[in-house]
């Protein structure tokens, strides 16, 4: 591990898992919380029928919600105890159809600082015989103390 | 209005008002169209408690999905006819808690092209006493033939 | 102006004036501070030959230094005393091709927190007949205590 | 290299070095290109007190300057013969201040694409004993036929 991604909260994971159970569109969509990891997270999200926008590709606001959560958790995964996470701003390029039977949304922390992280994450459209980077985000996350 | 923004397609609002309705995810999270003009589109989307993050305020992908339709859709409003509009990229900033009874995302051309059109958004959380500017997003979208 | 928009440090004024003579880039370049108000700064840049791309235009590069000048110091503007400001995180937009005589940065606060202000800045060309938007900044900046 | 990652025009790096000669900004702040590859460029500045912001760093949109056109060339090196590239939208964040003796953008090409090609830039500030990532780019070039 990279060493600006020193882990000190040590249940770190349980309340990422907790968080999660929490957050309510996530069951609305079906997403899941896949891997948890220091400064790394995924969010795998099965396609819907429901999800998607006009040509029946999920819509670009979905893979935002998936790649924006990956993103805060990955950041509060390195943050110190007792602080919350809240998502300052991202930037999110759509590079191909959001086509595929399962979507998975992996963050990473690119700079972990005592108020602001920094998060990438890439959103990958996923098939029996590919696996295609539809989308990736940029983002910035805030760490503010309960 | 200004000179670039020069109307082509006459069937625009039918043609958004129709595709709109094939945007599945519209209808799950509960967004309506609330307006149809040239270079200007409203998304409305009252809270509901499955739509949230992890504080019971509305997901900043939620509050990104109402912004990029009503992104899209204005970028297409000024767009010749037989024309398709996708995202290809945005940037959101999160201004302050997704707290409201109604959210309200209301988007504006700022550049049409003939490939690329630029587009921002405001989103606002709306109470009886109050409307708060939550969230701006700046993002681009091409026009492709059908 | 906009009641989020306090004004805390009487001096503002002439604390931009003096960060921005020791920006020895502007001197470089022959940018000059234009307007210094309560959450907006303009920034002037008349054209020449050595601030060009490969076409002759302004390089986006320098769009974006006068840009991001500008809304660091509308930020610092609405700080209160004893601050520093410093950028976190932009993007620009680029709309049509950076030509002219003059250039002019814009920058206004969007909101103004205690830590994050996010601002926006629009970059116009202009020539004795016309003044044309070319470019439009998001940005985030953050207040640091000196 | 990628499949995405064609090579399709194989005076690629003669034509990169000639339009690098013709962005006067390159040699008014003392930028030279350092590599070129298909789908990697490196551009390298040594710092100048007059590039500086007013703490003495390079200013930001010096930052943005070497990465931005880093991100075009490495663009440019996959696009066809008798193409233009032009920035259309990039966002920069900023991670840790832009102190060093050298810089160093290094950009990547996300996904190539007919017209439009994503790019990533990371700028390093490289002293005798240390490398740090100061700044990472994320943007949306457009190919134009000459």
């Amino acid at each position: 591990m990279n060493p600006v991604m020193q882990l000190r909260n040590p249940s770190y994971a349980d309340e990422i898992t907790e968080s999660f159970s929490k957050q309510t569109i996530m069951g609305l969509i079906g997403a899941e919380l896949s891997r948890v990891e220091p400064g790394l997270i995924e969010i795998t999200l099965p396609y819907r029928a429901e999800l998607a926008q006009q040509h029946g590709y999920l819509h670009a606001g979905i893979v935002t919600t998936i790649a924006d959560s990956a993103c805060g958790y990955a950041a509060y995964s390195l943050m110190p105890p007792n602080s919350e996470v809240l998502s300052v701003e991202f930037k999110v390029n759509l590079l191909r159809p959001a086509k595929g039977e399962t979507f998975s949304a992996i963050a990473e922390v690119v700079k972990s600082g005592k108020t602001l992280t920094v998060v990438r994450a890439d959103v990958f459209a996923i098939d029996q015989d590919r696996r295609d980077l539809i989308a990736t985000m940029l983002g910035t996350m805030i760490c503010l103390s309960k």
